[in-house]
């Protein structure tokens, strides 16, 4: 006999799913045992949902496919909301399998009944539910397909308990869809044609274009003299030492214009309109100058890397770009700050390492630094949900265990998703998180200040402080299984940081700045 | 010049509003320095939303009356969501308040847009949005209102940044609605007529049944023969010696049949018809046994505590009830067990302490023990969605500063929002939080065997263990500034339960049984 929960999660290993991130409960005990039969997919359990979906968020954006997740009922999807706002930010593709009570138990209104559809919609791309045993394979092949279609995104199915415990479970195949479509050549020559006639021409990239072939594409188009953007916050990019370092558009929205001037034609590739993260009175929303015609590529559900490519033909652009050259910036010294940081990691971090950015305030000069150092992967926080940080890196670590990953995170945005320590203790993932302990939501005190919202009092600026009581992290990963210090000390950074990169296994710095 | 969120600010601290529970972005800084101008609203800052709901969700409890929270945005509000729908099951009054974006914003998609609405209904009984500042005050009034009727609720307000920072805000006035509708005589009567004729009757309670003068009429039905049972989950019960100790349903349908066996009528009153809390192959869902019929008493919008004052009179019960003896226990020796937190409970915790009760399996046996302690009362885990105990607590403290708090927590559920007791450590709350380590979700290994699911296999029991790492809960409670002991010894457990229900401030004992 095979149960439904046995159709579906055997059809997902077919289709090539290899981890599931798991928070489960009484209504998936079938599920549980479906994937205690199932070798093919690795089972992580998460102490929290957020963990688990920041998780498959990280290992889709590395493995480029999607991951399970097993969340119980509407509050474990809740629970995991907030990452998922971020993975449909970053168009990750993700199966979250969400548990429901038995279809014939709804009607009693049990405590942890909820209307999962409706909670589940905001933040999918697509849902559905296991209506009966027999289509947990179908639904599991459809979940499969939906997830990658379109550039991409988390998908929400349903698994009635009913539907998992009962027999006649079938199980279908699926193939692995296009994820992105394939460029369109009228927008191509379009765009090349208003490139020529243009003065001072920019591209702003996201999506297939900030990696591979899309990102040596983009290189080409700046040798051809068109100023490249990346969004600010990009779901993954590569970089490092002979890879082309495209400009980052600043965060605030008068960096952004300030670095914008001047242009008279926005190409958009792999991405929409440039906005400002929030709205400030008095300052504009939009970030594309006066003047400036915005046009489009490739849309972030198109092949946008594809798009550039032929557009660099098309405009006869050099056959290669500019690259970053190779950068070890000395040993820093003195009271430790997030640029200190960065310049360790020029010296330290290891080829083919991956970031997961939470960093806020921290990450910014750590990118700039790291333009030149070994070849690595950065992950961004697409959606602005602060608290993805140690979650992708955990999901990043399944994906790629080879490789080294660091986190760079918040203490604020830290203290969201704890709990992911001790799932990268409890797998001894290969992460180094970096906590930098300001004690404080610094971006908030910044952006008090840019609201107009006047001089905080003791309320206001307790709101935004940390400090008391201070956070220890290293006690805080302790607990959790994480081997941890604290650095103060940049001279002291430097070794710790070299020593835990040299190490294997989930390690953690309380960055004291 | 008032802003819109001082108008909203100054109308809720009008409505009696004393209490809020914050996690701010950016969005949200005019009402940040709004409240930072408002000595009459507590402002308490939160390092995840779901501590922030989880606490107003206990403030509510105990001091009868809502507090504000404060998102950010629809990330926030996820995050909040799984404390959100255990409120909405407890009916605990809240006014929620969730920053968006400035209305002009919203069209550009910035990274943290999301349908904020579509995302809080499901968890809300009335949401609203301030469209300009000037109806700030008269949406913060509504927003009161809606959240104490039909026995009260989470409520959700969306305040744009524009309508927080514009001026011309207005205030309004409201008053204190009735929580609860009045009690139908004529149901009263009926069911008076029933119970006269019923062989076995019982009554089941929730609502305003479970405190105060309903309780007490709850015991004098109890005195005329009438079984008096509450549901499982409470949203508070009055407990200790000299109270009625009314007997809880069993949480298992088995064992709730079996209570419940030969009933002939089951009255209603402050809840509806009990189910099994999640479905398990061939077992009933309703737990009214076969031959009894359910009659409606008093629903849960209705007073509840009332209706059973009136029917105690109608059907002549006598003037009081049966009440709780004192009773203390011994001293606790050997390997420490939860019945043996329970009988040092009985002996050191002070009268007018206030349980918070998230210890999953750990619960039902100190539940038991304590119902000749001291008097207290008791907080349940209305929803089911574990991660409500330290908020519970947190909040409930805020509420009573004069009262002691004593949270019981499972490991695995305690995990879920640990963040709290940074909080309870800032705000110096006066709360023992016990902490269950028997480093599994043990529930689930139950939950496992009694669903069928098969016997576990190495996945399947990995998936509910906690003990690789264990988690080291003195470290997590001192890294946030929570003064920690663990204890494995009954006789060590009473000495220092003692000592920590002496002291003022937060403490934390992780129990190892």
């Amino acid at each position: 006999m095979t149960t439904g929960a046995e159709a579906l999660v055997q059809t997902l290993a077919d289709c090539g799913v290899a981890a599931c991130f798991a928070n489960p409960g009484t209504s998936e005990m079938h599920l549980v045992t479906a994937l205690d039969r199932e070798p093919r997919i690795r089972s992580v359990l998460c102490l929290f949902e957020g963990v688990a979906t920041g998780a498959a968020d990280g290992y889709a954006r590395i493995a480029g496919k999607p991951a399970m997740t097993l969340l119980h009922l509407g509050s474990g999807l809740t629970n995991a909301g907030a990452n998922l706002h971020n993975a449909r930010r970053a168009r990750s593709p993700m199966v979250n399998v969400i548990g429901d009570h038995a279809t014939y138990h709804l009607e009693y209104d049990a405590p942890l009944t909820s209307d999962i559809e409706a909670l589940a919609k905001p933040n999918a791309i697509w849902t559905g539910r296991v209506e009966k045993a027999s289509v947990g394979g179908e639904r599991a092949a459809q979940a499969w397909l939906a997830s990658q279609r379109n550039g991409g995104g988390p998908v929400a199915l349903l698994l009635p308990a009913d539907s998992a415990w009962d027999g006649g479970g079938l199980t279908a195949a699926s193939a692995t869809p296009d994820r992105w479509s394939a460029p369109d050549a009228g927008k191509v020559e379009a765009v090349a044609k208003r490139l020529k006639a243009a003065k001072k021409p920019c591209i702003l990239i996201n999506g297939t274009a900030t990696i591979g072939d899309g990102l040596v594409a983009a290189g080409r188009l700046e040798a051809a003299g068109v100023k490249v953007f990346t969004d600010t916050f990009v779901w993954r990019q590569e970089r490092g030492a002979g890879r082309y370092a495209p400009q980052r558009l600043g965060y605030f929205g008068e960096m952004a214009l300030a670095e914008l001037d001047g242009c008279d034609l926005m190409v958009l590739a792999g991405t929409q309109k440039p906005a400002a993260f929030f709205a400030y009175p008095g300052k504009p929303s939009l970030l594309i100058p006066e003047g400036c015609d915005a046009v489009d590529l490739a849309t972030a559900v198109e092949d946008a890397g594809a798009a550039l490519a032929l557009l660099a033909d098309a405009i006869g652009a050099p056959a290669a770009g500019p690259v970053s050259v190779r950068q070890v910036y000395p040993a820093p010294s003195g009271a430790l700050s997030p640029a200190d940081v960065g310049a360790s990691l020029t010296r330290h971090m290891p080829a083919g390492s991956i970031i997961a950015d939470d960093g806020v305030t921290a990450g910014l000069p750590i990118f700039t630094l790291t333009a030149g150092a070994e070849q690595h992967d950065w992950l961004f926080l697409t959606g602005g949900a602060i608290g993805i940080g140690m979650p992708l890196a955990l999901g990043a670590a399944v994906a790629a265990p080879e490789r080294k990953v660091i986190c760079l995170s918040g203490d604020g945005a830290g203290m969201y998703t704890n709990q992911a320590l001790w799932t990268m203790a409890r797998e001894k993932l290969d992460v180094l998180t970096i906590v930098f302990a300001n004690r404080s939501y610094r971006i908030l005190n910044i952006e008090m200040a840019r609201t107009g919202a006047g001089n905080p009092g003791p309320t206001a600026s307790s709101m935004l402080s940390l400090d008391n009581p201070p956070i220890d992290w290293v006690k805080l990963a302790e607990a959790q299984g994480v081997t941890a210090a604290r650095c103060e000390r940049a001279e002291d950074f430097d070794t710790i940081c070299a020593r835990m990169l040299a190490m294997k296994g989930p390690t953690l710095i309380e960055a004291v700045c």
